[in-house]
């Protein structure tokens, strides 16, 4: 096996391969969007050629996803880690909205939280130190479940019998949230967790949006960064259920920037958005529908991809997976070599037929095998045959 | 006069017009960057070339602004309007952390605000907003001045005799703040406000970034959005004094993405940042080094631009500067026509000759011209003609 031509095969977590006819598409209107002469970078994000990009790029969603009516889409800034903040503080805001209604100001409110790996941990920390500071009713911040603090470690996802999920009945319940795909530990949800139908449902889908098809009437919110599936760094997409917003002088105080209802009436530009990057989403919504047959015809390409290098891993006596088979990512594949060297030794090989971004997460170390909608079947099967070639030489 | 080329002219107010030669550096190696056969959106953050694009990014701001080594240069997202709580929630942190030292935290804290146009009137409204919510010391915001109280509407910079700084030897003041070019007003501070040097001072530079020279250690926190003059929209530049930083965990309660220590600490990398707008910045700056002569070439430009604009409107019968002589604006000249009529047939008319966006903020009306940086003079010649020739049809 050998690599001599310049193709590059990035593996990695994000910021991610994108699609090379997306590239290629932007790179030719870099400095003509449309007839305008100008660069989509130097539009106006209130001039009528961005505000007709972003509405085709909401309508593109909208349809990819089947997105109901009484759904806005929000494009939002600050990653998810903003978002671990937005939630918390829109979602009691909400919740302290009906209660104050009924009078009931002083109730505790909590939330409730799935902690499944790194990402769901920094999750339920913020909301952890966010809660103090809230005025009125008292927040306490539940973990459903929280795997390495039953088991030790990340890798699983317990079944409902082990659940801790808050009876709405008794409490008042503000969201239950989780993250739908752990980008470090490799952990995927292989089903949506079932809660009561009048609890508001969170997702956090950023290393797995659009990958399949989901059922957004499931969830009061969808959110994720574009910097895996959907385009560069610097977008985050927040899909909502209307009935969550509510006026930002209700709840917990919060920067204007973070509240749900300023971004929606406003279309997601009460200030300038960032707008190239909307449109590099645009342009991979495009290729989504047009070249890979939506989200049925992704979620099939993904599943093919996840499952060869699985059959790989687990045939295999090299390499190992930490991540229990029900639960293993189709978009992270992580695993391990019997030592730190080996694994050093198959990252420089790797490298040398340019397959990059192999390593795993620093938290965590191993391999990691990012194999977004974006990468072709082609790089995962050259993945492959290095992995079996590697370990012919190295078997233990 | 006539406009047969496709050349179009770009008097947008933000996102604006980036320098040709950017624009086609970025192009030509949107599909591999320095050689990596990768989209630099395709980099991780913590990659090598990544990493380094982001150290020259910071070494030629720093360069450029002669930023001294007890300064952080942080890369932010949301834009002007999320500092306007980061700035309030960061400062007010690190006053109260001073105070706690000393048992003083139940004595009042002031923040004071210059309001001089429409943004640093919405930048002491959400000061306004968070101050309530601030825990243990209680929080005044003092307006030194508010133009549009005091006169009616905005469009000067008054005198020191007429401001009302709050005196530090008698009260905390955790800072003052001001906007140092008002986008939308056209209003450009003529000099620094002088303030006792025990206060920290804070500048909003969103729309004058990097036109001119300014001396940092006057500063405790410069900042401005990108999408004016030093790329697209999607990052926020913040310079900040490093004994402005405190740890998140002191004073009012904030978003981990919106405290400075966290981005600082983290090299502006506690989670994903927005890398390829952070890279056209970077791009932005090589251009103003190697092409422009630094701040002192370009605020030279930006003068000789600016003036001959401002001399043909005093000239004019036709058009007229609702701003005061002293403190106009370099950046956004903006004036008005005797009637909306006739300001409307003034747009169509520089529509046909491909000028375009010269439309004054839909709050304000009227007209208005951006010559950024990198708007290049005989742009603006051209639209004086036009100027010109309009007024001899048209005039009174």
């Amino acid at each position: 096996m050998s690599n001599t031509s310049n193709h590059v095969l990035n593996f990695g977590a994000g910021p991610a391969k994108i699609p090379e006819s997306v590239l290629k598409k932007a790179q030719k209107e870099f400095l003509d969007i449309n007839g305008t002469g100008m660069s989509v970078m130097e539009l106006s994000h209130r001039s009528k050629p961005f505000g007709a990009i972003l509405q085709k790029t909401k309508d593109n969603l909208a349809k990819l996803m089947d997105i109901p009516s009484d759904y806005s889409i929000l494009f939002m800034q600050g990653g998810a880690t903003t978002q671990f903040a937005a939630i918390f503080l829109n979602l009691v805001a909400k919740k302290q909205d009906e209660l104050i209604k009924l009078g009931k100001e002083k109730e505790e409110i909590v939330v409730d939280y799935f902690v499944t790996g790194a990402w769901s941990n920094k999750a339920v920390q913020e909301a952890e130190r966010l809660a103090p500071a809230v005025q009125s009713n008292p927040i306490r911040v539940n973990r459903v479940i929280d795997v390495k603090q039953k088991y030790g470690k990340f890798g699983t996802i317990p079944p409902p019998s082990e659940w801790n999920l808050t009876d709405p009945t008794k409490h008042h319940v503000a969201y239950v949230y989780y993250c739908d795909n752990e980008t470090i530990h490799g952990v995927e949800f292989p089903f949506v967790p079932k809660v009561n139908e009048t609890v508001p449902l969170v997702a956090d889908v950023s290393s797995n949006f659009l990958s399949r098809p989901i059922h957004v009437p499931k969830y009061a919110v969808v959110y994720g960064g574009a910097q895996k599936n959907l385009g560069p760094a610097g977008v985050t997409i927040v899909v909502v259920r209307n009935d969550m917003l509510v006026d930002v002088n209700v709840g917990p105080v919060r920067p204007l920037m973070l509240d749900f209802k300023t971004a929606a009436d406003n279309n997601s530009m009460y200030n300038t958005p960032p707008t190239f990057a909307i449109y590099m989403v645009g342009l991979t919504l495009e290729w989504l529908i047009e070249e890979k047959g939506g989200l049925k015809g992704i979620e099939q390409a993904n599943n093919s991809k996840a499952r060869k290098l699985y059959e790989l891993i687990d045939q295999s006596k090299l390499y190992k997976s930490p991540v229990d088979p029900h639960c293993r990512s189709h978009m992270n594949v992580v695993f391990r070599l019997p030592t730190e060297d080996l694994e050093k030794e198959f990252l420089a090989g790797a490298e040398k037929l340019h397959m990059h971004q192999l390593k795993g997460h620093r938290s965590v170390g191993g391999i990691r095998a990012s194999i977004y909608n974006a990468m072709p079947e082609d790089d995962v099967d050259r993945l492959i045959e290095y992995m079996i070639e590697f370990e012919k030489k190295h078997s233990p």
